[in-house]
């Protein structure tokens, strides 16, 4: 090791003992900062598998992460992005790879100490690394944030490629992770465990250059690039898939929403000026902005997109399963002529027809139970397996309700069965990564 | 036995030794038809139970089933059912109902053999009996057109009681000769056999009552009361039902098909005139004719019914899988926003985006050729089985045409399996007989 890389071990080893001694972090901090100042953030992992190697303990490491991530803060996250809001997405995903970046270097020296381990000292590191890369399963709902909300906004304005090329990184990450996971399962011998050590140690390393190129580069761009619209639209779908922190305050945007399909794919000159210098590069190369229109003239509006009439059909066609509907005078209004082989026919001269009517009297009881049931909100739906024959099916009865929960009607959906529960080990058979 | 019923004894048999010798049935009908008019139909079963007692061979009887049917043939469907074209779906039902009274009287003499016979001789005729009950399965088939065919035309007219007495016994039938075909299976103690010998004969008679009932009351009945407009949409929906018999002919209605909720509920003074007794007095004793408006304003009109945009989107709400459309051009245009978890997030962000952007780069591979199969037709449909977290999901792709074939896109259709496959015992426990 050079002579100044042994330099900074020795600051950063006082630092450590001073963390050790007083309580006052804060003060503390301020003191280290200009030490600090000669120390790169990536160099900070590096250093810390030397301290591991040194004896120094894994516990008095793993407060170093912590320290790491508050004191570069503001290098981590950039210039750039000053002004993002507090609550912002970009605020609350920013918060994110904090805690990433912090559990990838847990993950980081835990994995590291294990290497050098002695066999008998493997088991409680090995406990700890798995603990840790639990804990990183949430990842997956940062990376999904980025792919579904970030993304599409970027393809709006032709910028494919950088897209692309993270979310494949991102998913290098998540399947290694999920191999890992698989992998760490059961009693594992020390050759094998120190193998399972090396690979948390790529994908430790992974994850925290994945969280240096979005703080540095796409995130900067994006804050560059999109209106407060686009970000308030963001902010509002962001609640399905939610944080991994919880955000301090609600940030209260003042534009409307606007989706991809609704922002007007040129980038100003202005955006342009702005980007971090290794995005522009990249993404201005070969830009095809896209002016795909959603909505189109006569399109039924659903709410979560546009339809016509002849695909509305054609969707229920094409499901996999039956579908009746009786509405809330408990009439047959509608049913689905479905592809496949069908389970119980249905005839359009039962359009109009009364619920009742369309079972045998000893069903009566059971189906006006139900539908009152589904009427009086107690229930949303209700499950019955039946046989038809050979095979064995399942009736699902829905309530349909419009957006104030008022109750418009009762959905059947009938499903054939027989396959997942006469064969459940071929089908399991069949199961394959996506 | 009473002398009468000896006399006639004696008469069908001197008729089964001709059968036997002779080789023109027709010749042999002509000559019997006068011999035979002292018979009532409903005696015959009861004189065949007479012979099998009195040794005649099962075999013989078994040939005077079909004559009895043949000669009665006139009798059993009833003058006022002249008249009837050939093809026309009251044909149909007739004839369907002289293969299923030869059945029944078959299954009749069998069953009534098997009841008789030495323990040694049960094996063949429980054989035989099992195999008529088999063929008797069909039965479902006839009575769903007449459940979900005729029945909704008087409901519309307000006659309520009679089909749902019918259905009742209808039902009662399958409900039996599912007992029955369940209790036959395996080998069963020359009691057991007796016991169900018995059970198969309470079914033969009540299944040939029925079809007394339907040819002599209820066929007579809406002959006289269904337009040429109603049979017309009768006769097509029957087509997606089947029927038992083969068709000689289709029969051209001169009417354009008029569904139940397009019928005027009002009966005329000269149908009631032309009314079977038994029914007039049952139906019209409380008629409410059902004014029941099935298009209303506004309504999508799918082509198996009418629905409201809000029950359009409720339906997709209520569904127990998760729906996401691309379009031809493969942008997603559509997702269903479900009530149960997500598997798959989807956030309104991906309206608009190409379907390719939605997979990591990964998959690409996959999902274009999944798409091109569907586009060139080779397939429509292609199943994916996937965990995501511990669950285990099916990702069903299907075409979406239109009603020349055309491709109007893709729908993703996803379903967590998980607890039919992981633990198939659970839910088949739950099946129950519907």
């Amino acid at each position: 090791m050079a002579n100044m890389e042994a330099q900074k071990i020795e600051l950063v080893k006082s630092l450590l003992r001073r963390l050790h001694e007083e309580a006052n972090v804060e003060e503390l901090k301020r003191e280290f900062k200009q030490v600090l100042s000669t120390v790169q953030p990536w160099e900070i992992p590096l250093i810390e598998q030397q301290l591991v190697k040194e004896g120094v303990p894994i516990s008095e490491i793993l407060k170093l992460c912590d320290l790491h991530v508050d004191l570069f803060r503001e290098y981590l996250a950039g210039r750039e992005l000053r002004g993002v809001p507090e609550g912002h997405p970009l605020d609350l995903l920013l918060k994110e790879n904090e805690l990433l970046l912090k559990l990838s270097e847990q993950l980081s020296v835990v994995a590291g100490a294990l290497q050098s381990a002695r066999n008998e000292e493997l088991k409680p590191l090995f406990e700890q690394m798995k603990a840790l890369l639990r804990s990183l399963r949430g990842i997956r709902t940062h990376y999904r944030k980025v792919q579904m909300l970030i993304f599409p906004y970027l393809e709006r304005r032709g910028i494919v490629a950088i897209p692309r090329v993270l979310w494949g990184r991102e998913d290098g990450v998540i399947v290694k992770l999920r191999a890992l996971l698989k992998g760490v399962e059961g009693e594992l011998p020390p050759s094998e465990v120190r193998l399972m050590a090396e690979e948390a140690l790529k994908l430790a390393r992974e994850v925290s250059e994945l969280v240096f190129r979005e703080n540095k580069i796409l995130y900067p761009a994006v804050f560059a690039l999109f209106s407060e619209g686009e970000w308030a639209a963001i902010a509002e779908e962001a609640e399905k898939i939610g944080y991994l922190v919880k955000p301090e305050r609600k940030w209260e945007p003042r534009a409307e929403p606007l989706l991809p399909h609704q922002v007007d794919p040129q980038i100003s000159g202005e955006a342009v000026e702005k980007l971090p210098p290794e995005f522009r590069e990249t993404a201005l190369l070969r830009l095809e902005p896209d002016a795909y229109q959603l909505k189109r003239e006569g399109d039924l509006d659903l709410g979560t997109g546009f339809l016509t009439l002849g695909e509305v059909k054609g969707i229920f066609e094409a499901l996999p399963v039956e579908v009746t509907f009786a509405d809330a005078s408990d009439r047959v209004r509608f049913y689905s002529d479905g592809r496949l082989p069908s389970v119980f026919v249905r005839t359009r001269t039962i359009l109009g027809r009364r619920l009742l009517f369309c079972h045998p009297p000893r069903l009566e009881r059971l189906v006006n139970e139900t539908v009152e049931a589904l009427k009086r909100g107690e229930a949303n739906y209700r499950e019955f397996w039946t046989r038809i024959g050979d095979r064995v099916v399942r009736v699902f009865i829905s309530a349909v309700r419009d957006e104030e929960g008022n109750y418009l009607g009762a959905v059947e959906v009938v499903e054939d069965f027989t396959e997942a529960l006469k064969n459940p080990e071929e089908v399991l058979k069949k199961v394959v990564v996506l």
